[in-house]
Parts: structure tokens; C-alpha cells; sequence
């Protein structure tokens, strides 16, 4: 059997401090869960953090990049996935990931991928959000969302998701 | 100069009668602007009923398919654009069109098409949304994005913002 | 019943004197049998003289690019279809033909979208290829390929397998 | 510095039982270099036969599949990257690997891989085709695609191209 994907999404270039520290312990504890990390890949921001967090701890980290070269592609990933499809790649890392994770989720690019990941059918976990964000998407996503606000309790919650 | 293309995105199978009514006047008062509409093609809901209303006032529909052969395309899509993409083809849907109507906007699918046109720099009009989805989607979208109650007032809108 | 789609495919900055002469031909030709035309969509070779031969005659354009925004899409295009994909836009571009012509065919961007179009299952009309290619080609597309020398037999053979 | 990528192309259920069986030893050289191989990542064919050598020699495999789910992919496919996409996904394939092999390539899937690696600049090598593919290969790729007839000389001919 696979080593289950977990894609963790999130802001590049306007990531907070606190999303980027989510990233870069959640990162860590992914891999050492023995799981796969997947991002969008660029090397700001959570993307850049989750990464880093992973290899800290010795995991192994896919990139799913978003031009057709891998000139922004975090050195923390190690295998880089070249679409050249902008945007469009988003569908991809959701549908690659067993499970996602958004931290914060105001962000449009992140925002679309939340969205992407329930159309498919796959559980988001939302990491730390806005008030506004939980209302609204606990009533796009029903039963395939969730809310947490630590790595802690993400990465316990994703136990038991892939356990069912 | 092409003519403008306006997208129109909303539910499928889940669309409500006052989403549906509101996308068959909206498909018609496009097309007596002369303007091009264009959605994801399917025969249901608000990308149907878009189409039939835009063909009812003799106009020009595009529909942007996500499987690989024109199957759900609907009749009133005068040109179906296969991509056999699944979901990534809403990438294609929001790049292709000058400026994004969502109709109702609860549904995972349609979020992901408001989300990735914020993303792109399109300025997004939702019809008719819940209050929470106003709510968040003002803060996602900034100055891009606009709330209206009629397919009137949509129309007026995007003359504003063509003109701008 | 939808109108018939054409494809054109073939090289853009190197496309030789005959090859542009033939594809303003065939674009002519394809508009005056009511078909549409859909190309790459840019604004040099064999893409730009097939639409600025179909606009000739009248006829409706599409252009599927390949950038993110509408930059190098020829004025001859009356739809632009803009995917931000790249050369994965080739893929769009047969399944939305309903008969392909390669017009030469010797580069690489016009034989993936031959070798898409087979893969695919669509029938792929060679105009005016080499001998090298013929002979290749007729091997990897069997009895979906067929090989024309002018605009005129390519138009004659496109009404006899629309018609089939 | 990331691990090189060598992606490996061929044909699915139409594979000669020499095509499996240099696959088989290909994956496994590749594996023993330390490079990770990558493929259209289906349970059948030149893909399965090359990700199964891979494995045997201990190596990392990655499958870039054409469905929206993992319902066809190899067991010996290590990371399953799911794009939903079809035949567009053949564009990741190539854009991921740092160089492409094919296996034969008489197949109009494996032909368009050719095609759009030759397309993005990559380099080309074929092993084993027909004297037909040959000739005409080399007048599309140029000095970018290379002919080997074996697995042995493949990777001698890889590990050139790489230090190059």
C-alpha cells in the first residue's frame, strides 16, 4: 500500500507568522507520522514551511509547481512535479493528496483549493482560519470539513481520518 | 476587438428554481448586449438554463466541458470546448471570460471558480448569495469582487466595469 | 445539432511560404462550408493565416492559447479560449475537433497534437507532409490518418468523413 | 540538488514482450544510478514493467496518472500523482523528468510524448524503435533526440546527457 499524501495548502507571498510556524511544525509532524508531504511547492510562505518542517525531520516532500520550470521550487522539495499549468495544477494536488490541509484560507489560491478538494470528495482540514471562513465553509463543506487550531490536533485528527 | 465573454457559473444538479430563473434572464439580457456567455457547458442547472436564455435572444453560447467527449454538453451550446480536464477546466472557464457572474455561489464547484478568478485578477459579481458567503467572499476578494440582487443590475455592472 | 469544428494545426514561427499559403486557403475554404475553425490561436504561421483565411470568407474562429492572457492570440480569432496551460492545451485542441488537418507536420508542437488527436481517436488529415513523415505516421495512425496535397482534396475529404 | 528524474514512456496494453522486458531492466538501472523514475504510472505495459524494475532494485517510483482517482496505477508505482486530466497530463510527464526515454514509440500516446518533450526542449532518447520512426524522428528532434538499442547503453548515454 501507498504512504498516504497529505497536501498542505496556504498563502505564498502574504503567509502570517503564525501560519508559516503552523506550517513548519505541521510539516515536521507529517513526517514523522512516516506520511508524504504535498504542496504547491514554492519556496515562500507556507508552502516553503511545510516543506522545511518535513525535511527537518527526514520526510520526503512533493512539489506540484505551477510553471514549466522549476525556477520557484523550494530547495526543501524533493521531488518537483512540473505542469506548467498555472492555476489549473491546483486540481492536482488535490486530487494527489489523501488528505488536505489549509492554513488560514483567506487567500484566494488557497480558497480554490479547499473548494477543488470538497467538489472532489476528499475531508479538508482547516488550520487556524477567520470566524467568517469557519461559518462560510462548514456550510459549503458539511461533513467534509473540519476546524482545528493547532499541528497538534491536525495531525491527530488525520489519524483518524485515515484510519476510517 | 473580440467581443466581451461573460461566464456564468453556478450548481449543477443542485441549483435552485430562483438560481436557475435568475440565470435564464441573465443568459438573455448577455446575449442582447451583444456579449458572448460562456460556462462549463453542462445540460442542468444554472450553466443550462444560462444557455437556453442566451440562445431565447439569439446569442453566441460557449460551453467549456469537463469530460472527454460532449456528453453533458447541453443543446444550447452553440461551440463545446472538450478539455477532458475534469474541475481543472475552471481554470479555463475564468481565464477565457472578461468578467465572472456566480449565481448563487454555496457550491463547492462554483467557490472554486470565484476563488480562482479572484486568483487571476477577474473581478467576480456574485448573484444572489447567502449573507455568510457575502460576508467572507468581501474579505477574500477586496475591491474585485461585487454583490448583486438581479440579473438588471448585473447587466448594468458589467457595463461599468467593461467601460472602466 | 452544433456546427462542425475544424482544427488546424501547425507550425508558427516556422512555418514555411506553402505552408501559410495553404492554410489561408484552407481556412477560406472550411468558413465557406459553414464549419468553424479552431486553431492555437497566435498570431504567426499556419495558426494566423488559417483564421485570417476563415475571417475572410466570413467565417467564426476560435483560438485555444496556450499563455494566460490573450497576448499572442492573432486579431483574426473571434473566440479566444485562454487556458494558462501550455502545451497541455494541445489536448484541448483535438478533443474539441471533430477532424484534425496537420498542415506540414514536420514540427514537434504540430506532431504531439497528431499523436494526441490518434490517441484520441479522431481522424488527423496530413497536408503537404514529407515522405519521412507519410510513411512514419501512416504506420502509427492506420486507417485514422489520411494524407491530402491541396486545400481543396483536404475540404473534399473532410464533407465525406463528416458525412460518414 | 534534487534527485534526477528519468521519465519513461511506452506503450500501455500494447506492449511487445521485448518492450516489457527493456523496461524491466531499464527501471532497475535506473533505480541503481539513484535517479527516480517516472511514468505514465499505469498497471499495464512499458509503464508497470519499468516501475516493477525500479522497485526491485530498490528505487523511489512515481506515476503520473491520467484518471481522476488511482483505480489504474501500478502497485509498483511509489507516489501516485493524480491529475484527472487525461491525455494533458502527458505534458507532466515530460516537464517532470529531467530526460525522457521511450520504448519503442510507434504508439500514438508514447509519439506525443516524444513530441511535446522535443516541444519544451528536453532531451529525447528512443530505444529500440523502427528504422521508419528513426528517420523521422531525427529530422524533428535534431540533435535533441538520440537512438540506443539497449538499456545498458541508454544509461551510459544518461549519465553523458546529465553531467553535460
Amino acid at each position: 500500500m501507498r504512504r498516504a499524501v497529505i497536501g498542505i495548502m496556504g498563502s505564498g507571498n502574504n503567509a502570517t507568522a503564525q501560519e508559516t510556524n503552523h506550517a513548519l511544525e505541521l510539516g515536521e509532524r507529517i513526517a514523522k507520522e512516516g506520511w508524504i508531504l504535498l504542496s504547491g511547492g514554492r519556496s515562500v510562505g507556507v508552502m516553503d514551511a511545510a516543506s522545511k518542517g518535513a525535511k527537518s525531520a527526514g520526510g520526503l516532500t512533493l512539489g506540484i509547481g505551477a510553471r514549466s520550470d522549476d525556477s520557484d521550487i523550494s530547495e526543501a522539495v524533493d521531488i518537483a512535479i512540473i505542469t506548467g499549468m498555472g492555476s489549473a495544477r491546483n486540481t492536482i494536488n488535490v486530487l494527489s493528496s489523501s488528505i488536505i490541509v489549509a492554513i488560514g484560507g483567506n487567500g484566494s489560491g488557497t480558497l480554490s483549493e479547499i473548494a477543488l478538494a470538497l467538489k472532489s470528495g476528499k475531508h479538508v482540514i482547516v488550520l487556524g482560519g477567520s470566524e467568517e471562513a469557519k461559518k462560510f465553509l462548514q456550510k459549503v463543506g458539511g461533513k467534509n470539513i473540519s476546524f482545528t487550531d493547532s499541528p497538534e490536533a491536525t495531525v491527530k485528527l488525520i489519524k483518524r481520518l485515515l484510519a476510517a
